[in-house]
């Protein structure tokens, strides 16, 4: 395999990233915060190496197949997070392993902190958390647009199920799609922060929230997370926008333009709000009932916080793991669902779930009525085959994945719900796990290292769909 | 739907269960323990009512459909819990939910119990215990050989993948089989007990153990289980029949009548006991290095113990869930995987794992090779849609079942880690959890009523391979 092309975008993005880097480096400057000076290193050395490695790799021929972009994808989320660290060790004095995961946490929009003492931290620092998670929701989202139905061409059977939203629409060029969700998600970045404005944070707050919210990434800028804001209007606008984070972005490219329908009938999209909705009341009255909580309360902490496990953004409103024994194992469980495909979020889907279940029901049907003739149909499209063997293909690896985990942390000495909770969170990128360490009022810190490494592993193959980075090691990959 | 032949075949089969409970109530006068009359008094009102039953429904034309099949199967599983419970409370005074749920619990062979102090109990008690279990265990190997066959028959495509390995071989009759198959389930049960005498157990607690350890049912005459015994080969006398139990019992026919070779190139065996033997190096090797136990001990007590839990019997030796917190979290993960197909255990089953790991191969393949053309294969049957599907469906609704019976649990004010291990060891049929209350070293006693029929609920349904009993509660069941 010719790895030259890959090294060539990688080195862009590289590039990219250095150019990013001053954003924070100028804030810090301008705000006096002292940090500036890093910034500025960290930016000069990411671009220099991107550099060079663009320029020792230039060629004319640009294409690439399969292979080389399954390569391209895992090396450039695991470079960005190498040199994504830089900041984090020149301006805060972190540790490579801490600073990586920091960074790959933020990119791959888990959330996960190894950071206590925010409200001291340098404020650019804080800036560069929030920007690589918005970075992250953003190249997540259009890599499923213009990288995976690429895969797809190519005879790619791994996808189809994914991108298969894409296929069946009269939409130009891949290229100005991504543009127009770009521009859709910078909009509702934008608007998102006016909401929280008004919600009464400053500024710099707005943005940075704003940022973590619609990426579904979760960092904060104070260590109560959203709940240093003890206002109502905040939690609502973070609900509504946590929400739409989780929702297919095409669908609000094509609501733009009118097609203002699509985005109600979208089987995912209602799927996830009928299931959110009949959560909320049935948690709220629980609380209200069980623990004596004003309805209302209950409700805003509930939709907030469910919100927030679902979308895998992982924001904290009080410790819900404190709540109630009952509250506590729905969340655990809420931990795998995630959101819909085409979104920020990560987790199983809810299309998968959706899969399951009809062919469920179809399975119960035909036991009682065998002679009947039924076809399964998803979204209009005949569930085939190829779908279902990487719908298998993948949850059984999810699963794997969480229980190797698990049994590594647990090597490491930590107990069942802090190895179980750390795996799942990571793996379906929601942030915070369950358990007094790493719990949603917890922190990541005093994991060992090799815990950190393994959970940064984890959450890089949850965000690259788990078989984008597997495929690379196995030996059929390397062979012609 | 005409219910009558249903419960013609339930009122037999509850006269047999009459005819069974004369077994310890004879055992009892014999060994004058006292329990005499109330096995008696169970064993007449259980046959009179099966009588009753049956007469008051007997019809000439026997022929039953699928969807009677179905209510037959569970009826008859529910009304013998019923009836089995009844020395129970005739003898013991347990209240009829105690007595339900370890009737229900030993006839699925999970083996859960709610019986402290059972050096102190009436031994034909204990007798009728281990007599569930054994009835139990082949009751659902015949219902996988007699039963299931004649549902696909039907055009039943749920068990295909399931009985697919019967429609292949040149058999006869499944009623032949089935009397093969209860021939060699007695001849391995009485030298399983042979075994256990040389390891100088006395005659009732040999014929006892062997019972719940061919049946992979996990109750045992002492409350320290197996661990009463201390002898190196009782234990290992257990382990070989446990994992024989959890092995498909046609291949022991075979073997019987010459055809060695069938039970060594079996799939399903191979990888049982490749995984098995892998399990125990790492684990005994671990506990040799890190816990400083001498390392024989060591393989003993770990081939034992997951023995227990793969071959979901349950027997526990020492209390395991102690010894350090990586094996506690292997053995919580080992709760899921359960034997062979068309044996006693219960879980998810070694060849639903062979084909998700088969189709993940064959993914990874297929991505960096899009244009190669792979068909997968398993046992040399092609993975058909149909076949695709029922798996997806069982799995999809096996941890639905989980999270479901979980959250009611925690809904009664049990923590997460009972609630969770309670619902698991109850679906896949292993008997102990982990934590305080239910662990290998716990008992299921101090849990709410509410909490012992939920779990109830979930033995049944994880032994009748949850779809069995799911399709009774769709409304398209119910019409024509
Ligand atoms: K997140
Ligand atoms: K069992």
């Amino acid at each position: 395999m010719n790895i030259k092309p890959v090294l060539y975008v990688v080195g862009l993005f590289l590039m990219l990233l250095g150019v990013v880097m001053v954003i924070p480096g100028t804030y810090d400057l301008i705000a006096e915060e002292g940090g500036g000076a890093g910034f500025f290193q960290a930016a000069i050395v990411t671009f220099v190496c991107g550099g060079v490695c663009s320029m020792s790799t230039r060629f004319t021929l640009f294409r690439l197949d399969p292979r080389q972009i399954f390569l391209l994808t895992t090396i450039c989320w695991m470079a960005v997070s190498a040199f994504g660290a830089l900041p984090f060790m020149f301006v805060e004095d972190m540790s490579f392993t801490d600073s990586f995961f920091e960074t790959m946490s933020g990119i791959t929009t888990t959330g996960s902190t190894v950071i206590a003492g925010l409200d001291q931290v340098d404020r650019g620092i804080l800036l560069w958390r929030s920007l690589l998670q918005w970075l992250g929701g953003i190249g997540f989202i259009v890599m499923a647009v213009a990288i995976l139905p690429f895969l797809k061409v190519g005879g790619m059977r791994l996808f189809q199920s994914e991108s298969s939203d894409w296929s069946d629409k009269i939409m130009p060029r891949s290229g100005s799609i991504a543009k127009r969700i770009v521009g859709t998600y910078l909009a509702l970045t934008l608007l998102c922060a006016l909401g929280y404005w008004i919600g009464d944070m400053t500024w710099f707050d707005a943005i940075n929230h704003s940022m973590t919210t619609l990426s579904t990434g979760g960092y904060s800028t104070w260590d109560a997370s959203i709940g240093h804001f003890k206002s109502y209007w905040v939690y609502w606008n973070g609900t509504v926008f946590m929400l739409l984070g989780s929702m297919p972005f095409v669908l609000f490219v094509k609501f733009a333009r009118g097609h203002t329908t699509d985005l109600f009938e979208d089987s995912q999209v209602q799927t996830l709000v009928g299931f959110m909705v009949a959560l909320w009341v049935v948690m709220a009255l629980w609380l209200t009932f069980e623990k004596d909580w004003q309805f209302f309360h209950a409700l805003t902490l509930v939709a907030f916080n469910t919100a927030s496990v679902v979308s895998t953004t992982g924001f904290a409103l009080t410790d819900y793991a404190t709540w109630s024994l009952f509250t506590t194992v729905i969340f655990f469980f809420l931990m795998f669902v995630g959101g819909c495909s085409g979104s920020t979020a990560g987790g199983m889907k809810i299309f998968r779930f959706q899969i399951g279940f009809k062919l469920l029901q179809l399975q119960l049907k035909q036991a009682s009525h065998p002679r009947a003739f039924l076809v399964q149909r998803y979204n209009g499209q005949e569930i085939t085959n190829d779908i279902l063997r990487s719908l298998v293909a993948f949850s059984f690896f999810y699963g794997l994945l969480i229980a190797l985990i698990t049994m590594l942390l647990s090597a490491l000495g930590l107990d069942l719900i802090t190895s179980m909770t750390g795996a799942i969170t990571a793996v379906s990128n929601v942030g915070p796990g369950l358990g007094s360490i790493i719990g949603p009022a917890g922190n990541f810190i005093p994991l060992p290292d090799a815990a950190k490494w393994i959970l940064s592993v984890g959450m890089l193959m949850g965000r690259l769909e788990i078989l984008t980075v597997l495929v690379l090691m196995t030996p059929s990959f390397w062979r012609n």
